[in-house]
């Protein structure tokens, strides 16, 4: 008597959108939650679609209420909950039987829990789902990591309720097990860069030239309608423009300069290391969240250093070109490190693909997306190593825009701003850019103090230098 | 009839001088190694020492050869091969015996292992080694992480080895197990940023202002007497002045521009970001080195975005004010992460102790660790949460070095060069300076596409902004 085509354990706000999503697609939904209590106003809110959805209180039941093979999504905290949770419903399910965890989690977790399955005969799904509430209701982006099988079952129920670029499904399959959940958290720590960038700007325009959050977000509005066109500039130009309701002032001025974060883009700066990679960009803006919370020692550094930013004859201009550059360049950092990753998990991420399901439903979706999409469909692209700077298209844009950059940055310093994500980008490409750039000094160096040895140029083998006699 | 005070495991580069250090120093020393052919050179070369080095086969022998309770050191490479070696030993050795392994080991093996070892009443002792081969045999800088009871029985010993500065012994119990790696750890973080930051200068002098490897070697050779003295800036001077024999060129322009990297640096990082930190200053050094790695993908970017590095019109005194505020922010950034992990595993670090022991011996040995040893004795030093950029006489310092850290970013940027860890160190200055920065913009957005909520200024709770109706 199963009535279901897919069941959904957590119905927190992004479950509770998703379930919604899913039902308004014609989909008959089983639902479970940790507390049974979310049920009623939940169905009450969801009104005729209250008759696809169908609470349950018992892991049993639930179950029971499935189609077979059984399609079991989990959209609940990462981390220890998930482990819980597969402990607990695994003894349910029956060998062919689907879990898919939508949640955050970190792609070795989908690893290690995906072979622990596997061997059960259960496949273990790991998909990223990025759009926040409004895209999970709506049509958000979604990163799968599957066998061809389970893809086979999933990709007609996720592409009805997936957002859509001019008729294209913001889902695919990217690779086996972890892939789905690694290219999320590259995505998330792209846009934590995105985000850090565009705040960077606010700043040099607000304290640099002063300009009011309602001018600038009226600004940010003016660009929106360009090549800057992205969802994350489109919602600060709305912040920018919002008021405070109980003290009239500027939202944004009454709000701490603390932020928080949850880890993906930690996760993002320590997998880059690991495979032998830096994402600067997202470091720096990791690192700028992490600064962001000493807000005593910034007030006590403010008291003892100064924290003066001066005037800048920046023009708007100037500055649009500016986070256009720097806003590739973290783009290009983040798809280095997917090649890297592909790489070494052996995973052939298609690296076009990615940006195309980036392009609607996910928080980063942008202009730059589809022009990166482009580039990554053309010939040769990147090559080689996976590099977006090389592609024909935007090593033009980066010529187009770079010299904003310069100016901005070196703008900033004098003036005494903080760029860490702006300035880290422009660090980037001018490391990248010189055929010949100084690490043969630290080799030089590691060799007299640790006898580390060196290349030499156009020369095979290892060598000492003369310092050793 | 056991004839040695100590245990020697490993007779590579540096164990070999550990084991000569051991013995001019009157111990008597129980040898062991995987491959027995090395003793027969080795105590050749030994001299005299050989009457205090005693060569065994077997790791019975060896252990039958030590006073009890016995103090086995290994100096093997980490990771594996240490677990490898302690599962053989530790059923040799008997209650109340002691493990130091003196590699570079990752701190949460040594803490795991250490946990490990005390169930069998055996004590691991995690100890950092720093001076490269010449620092073994001489003097090294040792950080110990140990038991109160190990550390008086190994102190007598260390201290008759380690390196002296004005006749303070270089060594000192930092805490226990883990303790002591980690501090090796970011010794060595602070090392890799200390060498891209003297390279990110060089290359300013060569590519900027035309100077040859010979006239920058005597420039660095002249800064190195005075505050910027350091060992590291004094092998550099070395390095510059020196030709290849087979070529006659300047020897670092025979050697390639592509550094390797062991994995210290990138632990700092790592561990900074799971702290809850942003060790920006080395992450940029880690990450120029991955670049360097890149040569072809950097020569392909220089013939499409162009690899000009224009002239620059600064002082040989404005650099060396530039290296003097980036390494103060470089060390600062090590020392906030001593403090975090102190707080995060109970260690109660002693940073100043930490600095006295960093000031000979070690790689990163420098006058400025003087002065840092000088200011974290100070009263109140670097409260609050440890900030070294609050110490009054390193204010000062930052005072009248980072004007011209200004100078040259902003000079480098317009003129194309990089400058990934210099322009890291300052983005992280005008960072922290700020008390009230850019991160409530961060927040505001988080609330409008995840509902995170934010906090407000003077006011506790959370609060969601008026786009939330």
């Amino acid at each position: 008597m199963a009535r279901a085509q897919i069941g959904l354990y957590g119905l927190g706000t992004m479950g509770s959108a998703l379930a919604l999503n899913l039902a308004q697609q014609g989909l008959d939904v089983a639902l479970a939650n940790r507390e049974v209590e979310v049920f009623e106003p939940f169905l009450a809110e969801a009104g005729a679609l209250s008759e696809r959805l169908h609470p349950h209180a018992t892991l049993e039941s639930f179950v029971a209420d499935l189609d077979v093979p059984r399609i079991v999504l989990f959209m609940i905290p990462s981390g220890p909950p998930m482990d819980e949770m597969i402990a607990r419903i695994a003894p349910l399910l029956a060998p062919g039987d689907m879990i898919v965890d939508a949640g955050n989690a970190d792609f070795h977790d989908t690893r290690r829990r995906s072979a622990a399955l596997a061997k059960k005969g259960l496949d273990l799904v790991g998909m990223g789902v990025s759009g926040g509430e409004e895209g999970a209701r709506n049509g958000p982006s979604m990163m799968v990591g599957a066998t061809t099988d389970s893809w086979a079952r999933l990709q007609p129920i996720l592409e009805r309720i997936a957002a859509r670029y001019e008729g294209d499904p913001c889902v695919a399959r990217l690779g086996p097990d972890g892939a789905g959940h690694f290219v999320k958290t590259v995505h998330n720590g792209i846009e934590y860069a995105d985000m850090q960038m565009i705040a960077e700007v606010y700043s040099l325009l607000r304290f640099g030239t002063g300009r009011s959050p309602t001018e600038i977000g009226a600004l940010f509005s003016a660009w929106n309608g360009g090549a800057l066109r992205s969802y994350l500039l489109e919602i600060t130009s709305d912040i920018l423009q919002s008021s405070d309701p109980v003290t009239g002032h500027p939202a944004v001025d009454v709000i701490k300069d603390s932020a928080g974060q949850k880890g993906t883009g930690r996760w993002t700066v320590i997998e880059a290391l690991r495979l032998g990679q830096s994402a600067s960009t997202i470091e720096a803006a990791v690192g700028a969240r992490s600064w962001s919370a000493e807000k005593d020692t910034r007030q006590a550094a403010e008291a003892i250093l100064g924290g003066a930013r001066l005037a800048l004859g920046l023009s708007p201009e100037v500055l649009a070109d500016a986070l256009k550059a720097g806003r590739i360049l973290a783009h290009a950092q983040g798809f280095r490190l997917l090649t890297a990753a592909s790489r070494e998990y052996q995973w052939s991420l298609d690296l076009a693909r990615i940006a195309e399901i980036w392009r609607a439903g996910c928080i980063i979706r942008s202009a730059l997306l589809n022009d990166l999409a482009d580039a990554l469909r053309a010939d040769g692209a990147g090559e080689p190593q996976g590099h977006l700077i090389l592609a024909p298209a935007i090593a033009e844009d980066l010529a187009a825009s770079v010299p904003a950059l310069r100016e901005v940055v070196a703008a900033a310093v004098h003036a005494g701003h903080a760029l860490p994500s702006l300035s880290a980008a422009l660090a980037w490409y001018d490391s990248m850019r010189q055929g010949f750039g100084t690490a043969n000094l630290i080799q030089a160096q590691r060799d007299v103090f640790g006898r580390h040895g060196f290349e030499r140029l156009g020369q095979e083998g290892r060598f000492h230098g003369p310092w050793w006699g």
